[in-house]
């Protein structure tokens, strides 16, 4: 096939549900799919289902089956992207445009076998690149594939982002752009601050942080897949012109475009659950949430006390909202093993954290987090830092004066170096 | 895997798209499939689309392109099968019954490549089989297969018919049987004579007759794979308990079980043109039919009056009423090249047929079916015969009146041997 010389790039885009919800939508992807494929890119376009369409599938099948066959599921839902596919192929046809379109077992993206939940193991790309080789668009129903036996799988809700970044790293394309109804990664929710601010290049890392808090832009396995191997993530808004959010590696960004805080995030999603008086042995931590692991929940932030003068201490953690009741169950009866005083739980709480890369090199980010709520008479109930974050949990009515106080003491309204 | 010793037999059933219209009527499908299994058959289960979906799809495709993309439409419309197959899977796995489902490309159905309207070339049965051995039930979407490259094609509408009696012949099943809105394969139309039978038994030959010209219970090309074949077809109604009619190769009919006429068949679809005082020469019937056929219009009877004494004749065919203004600017032209006297239309024309193996054998027939017109003053227009058909074209307002005329003048209401 030889060297490619075209200046040119090679593009994956992705298209939600929203963005491909009407025939009318259809027809203005089609649209910006042809300017850029007469701009003599060579394209890739993976399309999610029309939006209600998959939820439309799921009640059919809830309306035979409590727990639906997980197979049968993904032979089900499935049919919601071919059915966009066809109708955008058609749509470029009509435009004069050559493009074929695959479902996943067509391309052939090879997943395990875990309907519903499957990962994606390996991308054929020899068809795609005959076909890009003629000029010709490549149009992929995105979140499903095929497992070894044929059998067609599901990568799970929101998976059509983790097909454009996989699509994306299998051609080495130049860029993966995943198409939604917003206009990038913001500093925070503009909801909250008015002055929220796009950010035109944010590194993997903290948009995982960012996506894992609450910023629901993109899937998470789709921004660690890019990460992982490399592949340049840009969010754009389909209705509207823009650049967009170019999510990079850090050694992409060079040192002065490195702001110390890049955004802040937050959520409501937590409850806090305190164990009080627990006699401080070793392996207390352990005893205390191994049976609520063993149950299935989740915990995130997890704070001990030292001891108190009476050798025993209190130790907080916090987990899901909707699991709050049953790690409370799980609680009570560690509670009474070990002998503890008792067990509270609080559910008006909130996280917040800022993120950035910047946070490695400079000391005092954290300091002035504090400072600043301190400032507004905020009080912290607990705190937990990793390399490029530091999050707080505060009484969740100062959620929004927190997160415009820490918006403003980092300065993110104004642009940095990019 | 041994031989099977088993009395037990091999079903391939066949549901269309008002049976499983609903999620209520897959589940009544479901129970019917269940009964079958729980006695010991091995059951392959074919699927049409929900009713309504595959135009809805078409309609979706129609507001993008008049003329849909071929390859596109097929990945569309496909869907609609794609979705009963895994609900009354899930129906059937609910009443703790094993089963799977297969797309047309899963099972493996290969087609050539004529989209919309493919032809099936070979089925893999070997996945099936394993599946039937441990007591499986196999449910396949009909109207569907894949070409050589992979590509999803469909085998036009009311293919799913063919589906089943193609993966019936594939499995060598003992019986396909297509479930319909009607209890089986009547004498005529029971909204036209009150007494029309239903018919126990009926050949390929007369089945295809009855349904080429009217009686829309089945595919004709379901019926003509089936006849070739050899496979023992039998409609039945999904809402009614019943025998329904099993159609048959001739030589499986005891002599005494044929009747002389089967039934009696009818369309008001057609349209007569006449072409007056053509000069009488030798090719004149090619250089009238050869343009009509260049413009892709099917001729149906056709006839020729002997030379009048000015040594012109009249040339009379018919054709489907859709295509008269089209083959009588078709005709004009060729009138004019020709010196003939006039054209002349007549779309308030019926076919009325009487249908029978039998007719092979006994003289008379026609006769008896002039005969019996003539006592009801019905002028007979035109006449074409068959071995095993005789059809005459008459004035349209006495269709309902000739087919009871003839119901009768054959005994159809009284039931014959079997």
């Amino acid at each position: 096939m030889g060297v490619n010389l075209s200046p040119m790039g090679l593009f994956v885009q992705k298209y939600g549900g929203t963005s491909v919800g009407s025939i009318e939508r259809i027809e203005a992807v089609a649209d910006k799919v042809a300017t850029f494929r007469s701009e003599g890119h060579d394209m890739v376009v993976v399309l999610s289902a029309m939006s209600g369409e998959t939820n439309r599938l799921i009640e059919l099948a809830h309306k035979i089956q409590e727990h639906p066959d997980p197979r049968e599921m993904d032979v089900l839902v499935s049919t919601g992207e071919q059915v966009t596919i066809a109708l955008l192929t058609m749509a470029l046809k009509k435009r004069g445009y050559d493009a074929c379109s695959y479902t996943g077992g067509q391309v052939r993206i090879l997943t395990d076998n875990a309907h519903n939940k499957a990962r994606i193991q390996s991308i054929d790309v020899e068809r795609m690149r005959k076909d890009l080789d003629t000029g010709r668009v490549v149009v992929v129903a995105g979140f499903q594939g095929v497992d070894d036996q044929g059998n067609i799988t599901t990568l799970g809700r929101g998976g059509s982002d983790t097909t454009g970044v996989a699509l994306a790293a299998a051609l080495k394309a130049d860029e993966c752009q995943i198409y939604t109804d917003v206009d990038g990664v913001y500093t925070t929710d503009p909801r909250v601050v008015d002055s929220a601010r796009r950010l035109d290049r944010i590194t993997f890392e903290e948009m995982l942080e960012m996506a894992s808090l609450g910023s629901k832009v993109l899937q998470i396995r789709a921004v660690e897949f890019a990460g992982k191997y490399g592949v340049p993530l840009r969010v754009l808004s389909t209705f509207e012109e823009g650049p967009g959010t170019l999510i990079t590696l850090d050694e992409e960004l060079e040192e002065m475009e490195k702001p110390v805080v890049s955004g802040i995030a937050f959520n409501r999603d937590e409850a806090k659950l305190t164990i009080r008086g627990v006699p401080d042995q070793p392996g207390v931590a352990c005893k205390i949430l191994a049976p609520v692991g063993e149950a299935n929940i989740e915990v995130d932030v997890i704070v001990q006390n030292i001891s108190a003068v009476d050798g025993t201490t209190d130790f907080t953690f916090t987990v899901h909202r909707n699991d709050l009741s049953k790690a409370k169950g799980v609680l009570d009866r560690v509670s009474n093993e070990l002998g503890a005083r008792e067990v509270v739980t609080d559910d008006r709480i909130a996280k917040v954290s800022i993120v950035g890369v910047g946070m490695r090199s400079h000391a005092g980010v954290a300091t002035t987090m504090f400072k600043a709520l301190g400032e507004d008479n905020i009080n912290i109930q607990m705190i937990t830092t990793s390399e490029i974050k530091t999050s707080v949990i505060i009484d969740e009515r100062y959620l929004e004066l927190a997160v415009r106080t820490l918006h403003s003491a980092f300065n993110l309204s104004e642009a940095t170096g990019v």
